[in-house]
């Protein structure tokens, strides 16, 4: 099955960009009144018409609307350090478009390799991949946050918040180290208490989160988590916390014992 | 950390290829007498002192070994059939041995996309991302071989085998078709009934397995299971089944409700 992508939609009527109308019309031969299948990153499947056939703006025309096309049983917010290998950081994006994610906040940190990213690109990524996993809903992708400004939003979050970090020793009010406990541990924990799976996580870059960072995340509420024995790339310790909530979701007869 | 590796270990002493040694010796300036760790790919990491500082084949000493080193709490051998685009593949290499896999066989199935495979390519993948996840044990990757073979020559694996597949169909002698659960599930069933997590993994090429392959696995006790509903990509699946015996391994408080 092949699907398109546009957030041009209005009454019954989807306009293509130009880029889908090429692809649509020219390689794969949709001309007037052929049947097509259009994402509108809202979480619809919209089942179209082909009305007009031009190349460079194709007019589809909305027959049906399926809703929740796609759809996943959580809510994720991951906020990642982008790696200084942009492709790194890239196969991120795809991945957890594919597997499932909700939003995504590029990180700036204190440690951070990697200082500018390019917003349109990373929609690329996003756009493509939710296409050819055959998603309705297109991730958001944030513009780059200092992470204190994104501890500082998060205030009003209503889901649980963890903060993974690898060699750092976060000190509690009673002079000892605060443990951290495994993120999977964690989201089972917020499922029992919320009934729902809503989270938010933040991942640091290559040098980790400085020890001001998850000061401020931890007096913010974020719980503090590991993720296991391996030492994780930064991109894949974001990929894991993906992995965590869709096999959490998925598995919903694992309790605690 | 830095560590190097060599498989040319003989009694206390190291000896590092042309490509490690220049690594060593000239990059990072390691001088007669310094101090080096070395993983042998063994599950050992062996502190070392530079003896001979030759640059086309350092020669170490070895002071210590530490054994176990980076290792994992389960034995994993997933078995997939290689994408068409060889950099998916590699990526999957890549993430797998950072997170944790024992054995790779790249599959032949009939309806692989991909028929050849460059062994040393692959191999030389793994040990780079052995040393960069800081594993003592390199993962095994076994040549290209027939599904079938494969599944012919499981019949004398102690643990639990697994098939994943998408579309089809699979007919039970009831003539029902066949229930299949979450890997999760039956990863958390494993652990339950062997008391350790010792497990083989199948997953198809881009087209899926062909029903006939699928039987024949069932056949030989391969439990089949699926990895959601997100429509995963072959990398991402096998890459996703190895996160399930990482998470599963990493929080044992969980079990069946």
């Amino acid at each position: 099955m092949e699907i398109f992508y546009s957030n041009n939609i209005c009454g019954d009527t989807v306009i293509l960009s130009a880029e889908e109308s090429v692809h649509c019309v020219r390689v794969l031969r949709n001309r007037k009144g052929a049947g097509v299948k259009v994402s509108g990153g809202d979480g619809n499947l919209y089942n179209c018409v082909v009305e007009d056939d031009n190349p460079s703006g194709a007019r589809l025309r909305i027959i049906s609307i399926e809703g929740g096309f796609g759809k996943h049983d959580y809510f994720l917010h991951i906020a990642v350090a982008p790696t200084k290998n942009i492709d790194r950081f890239e196969w991120f994006l795809e991945k957890a478009t594919e597997i499932g994610v909700d939003e995504i906040t590029p990180l700036l940190c204190d440690h951070s390799e990697r200082k500018v990213l390019k917003q349109q690109r990373g929609e690329r990524v996003i756009v493509a991949a939710a296409k050819q996993s055959l998603k309705g809903a297109v991730p958001v992708l944030n513009p780059l946050t200092g992470v204190k400004d994104l501890i500082a939003r998060s205030a009003g979050f209503d889901g649980a918040k963890f903060i993974a970090y690898c060699d750092s020793e976060l000190i509690g009010a009673e002079g000892a180290p605060v443990k951290r406990i495994p993120l999977m541990e964690g989201v089972a924990g917020a499922m029992e208490k919320l009934h729902v799976l809503r989270t938010m996580v933040l991942i640091g870059p290559e040098g980790d989160f400085s020890l001001s960072e998850i000061q401020a995340a931890a007096a913010a509420g974020f719980l503090p988590v590991s993720l296991g024995e391996s030492r994780l790339r930064t991109e894949t310790a974001a990929l894991m916390s993906v992995a965590v909530h869709y096999m959490a979701a998925s598995a919903k007869f694992l309790t605690r014992g």
